[in-house]
């Protein structure tokens, strides 16, 4: 089963993936901040047996993973491929992940809630996403009573999730409004409007490679739909703006530079950090999508971007690697997948 | 007659070249300095007879050009190329050049002096460019009575010069010494035993691309012989220290990576000012020499170096160029040629 980030979706040349995220509780239980590992590993076998043992689910395709039996530099290479949150892969214990073999859908166990459904699907592929969220969503409502209140709808313990519980967010590559300086007059704009734009890995964090994650920031009075097709609908203006960007002429002949660079130093290096690899990786992609580097194709990058952190590289390995050696064998990676 | 500075030399790894410079007057006429254009044209024809017209000079192969007929791209290309100063570039009137078709010798008629005699030769070939510029120098002196006191020898407007008159330099490839922070202390060192290390165009100029020139500074009180085999046992130490630097364990991998990115940037590049070439073909260079690019030869390298200047591909397009268009001249001349 290759892994869904592979594959090339809708939009894919500026359109990276997609996310949707639910929260949700179990009536009767406290938050999980409030559980002790007892209750927090009953919780986690509430929930697998009524996902393992449903027939609508394909179950033979689902992992069942008791956090704590990990390494660190195994749940740090999730956190990389985005399965999981960087505080789940911190702190292990009494937590479970169910997770999909192609690693589209995630089921954390014991996050910030009792519940935490993600789907991921390459591209702007927002319907596709929310279809596969709600599917699964409905599976569990069968099985389990999740804590909804009439008027607040879900209850989740950060009331900023309140109501459809719902985060449904994109992962955007935007190189050409980044050089043009304008994603910060974006950020600011959009955000009047209920998105939020930031950083690859959430809230707080830096924009790598000019990847960006625009996410719906309204989850109280709003039905999931709705949010979805309001994010859908900016989405495809900010897309619009990336994509007029890369093709001004003024800016063009600068970007092609930037990209063949990049693409030379990437596939000659003999130590790559994880951070210069994302710049580089990011104008290689640029490349792809513009047609300026035709003989590589989208999915290499797509999962060279998965595949080349640092938790990944030494979960490959099988062992802790020193810095200098993770930047030898991070580059060796990188220029036999181009 | 392909250019001299293509061919390879002895120890080509670190000496890149060697200049013999020769600087005579004409007894009986006052310094250049004091010349007006009329009496500066005389001396140039004195010696372009004098030389044109020896059995022993295979004179079909020199070019007598008067300066003020080049253009300054012309001229400054030949700055490029080391064939004339800077200064003879520049104030072109009443100077005159006689060059060998492979531009190994140069005759620069009025520059500081009125005849400065330059031979160069590819490697460490110091007695191969003494021979050379010994033999002109003989043809010279049966024409024209140089200005020769039998106490302080030859005379010249600059002091520092009186004596044999001769400059004899190295230029060297100092890359890994240059990365290990070596070449101040090693600077300091050879000053004390009369020679002297400077940058890529000599007095006061900035070592680019790691490229320096080691000279003899004395010329009075010592036979050229003498200074001859003083510079070449000091560049022979100075060679070994930095192939043992290029050697080290600790530096190896730095360097290696370090060759590699030059080389993928250089491939690759759409746009290349000429400090950054410079950056790159030294560390290419470097790759070469230590056989970790084996595809490409020495002889490339030399080339593009003599090759890539402003001035050199303003020439080859015939007319001025814009930064950018240079810039992008240049990056499309060294992946063709690469």
């Amino acid at each position: 089963m290759s892994k869904w980030y592979i594959n090339a979706g809708p939009d894919n040349d500026v359109a990276i993936s997609v996310r949707i995220r639910l929260a949700r509780n179990i009536a009767g239980f406290p938050f999980p901040i409030r559980l002790d590992i007892a209750q927090k590993r009953r919780i986690n076998e509430l929930v697998r047996d009524a996902v393992i043992n449903d027939k609508d689910m394909n179950t033979d395709n689902y992992r069942y993973i008791e956090m704590d039996q990990l390494t660190t530099a195994e749940a740090y290479a999730m956190v990389e491929r985005h399965i999981i949150s960087p505080d789940f892969a911190e702190n292990r214990e009494g937590r479970a992940l169910l997770l999909l073999n192609d690693e589209s859908v995630s089921i954390m166990l014991n996050e910030e809630d009792h519940i935490r459904l993600q789907v991921m699907t390459p591209g702007l592929s927002l319907h596709e996403a929310y279809e596969m969220a709600d599917k699964i969503d409905g599976i569990l409502d069968k099985k389990i009573q999740c804590a909804f209140d009439e008027k607040l709808g879900y209850l989740t313990q950060c009331p900023t999730n309140l109501g459809t519980g719902m985060r449904a967010s994109i992962m955007l590559h935007l190189p050409a409004l980044e050089a043009c300086g304008a994603v910060n007059q974006l950020s600011t704009t959009v955000s009047k409007i209920g998105l939020t734009l930031r950083g690859t890995f959430g809230e707080g964090s830096q924009a790598k490679g000019a990847m960006y994650q625009l996410s719906n920031q309204v989850t109280l009075g709003i039905s999931e739909q709705a949010a979805i097709e309001n994010l859908k609908s900016i989405t495809e203006q900010v897309m619009e703006k990336e994509r007029n960007a890369r093709q001004s002429f003024l800016l063009r002949e600068v970007l092609e530079d930037k990209v063949w660079r990049a693409y030379g130093v990437l596939k000659n290096a003999r130590l790559l950090s994880g951070e210069e690899f994302m710049d580089l990786i990011s104008a290689v992609r640029l490349g792809v999508c513009l047609s300026i580097l035709n003989h590589i194709k989208l999915e290499t990058v797509n999962e060279l971007i998965a595949t080349a952190g640092a938790a990944n590289l030494q979960t490959r390995a099988g062992e802790t690697l020193e810095p200098t050696v993770r930047d030898r064998q991070r580059a060796e990676y990188i220029r036999e997948k181009l």
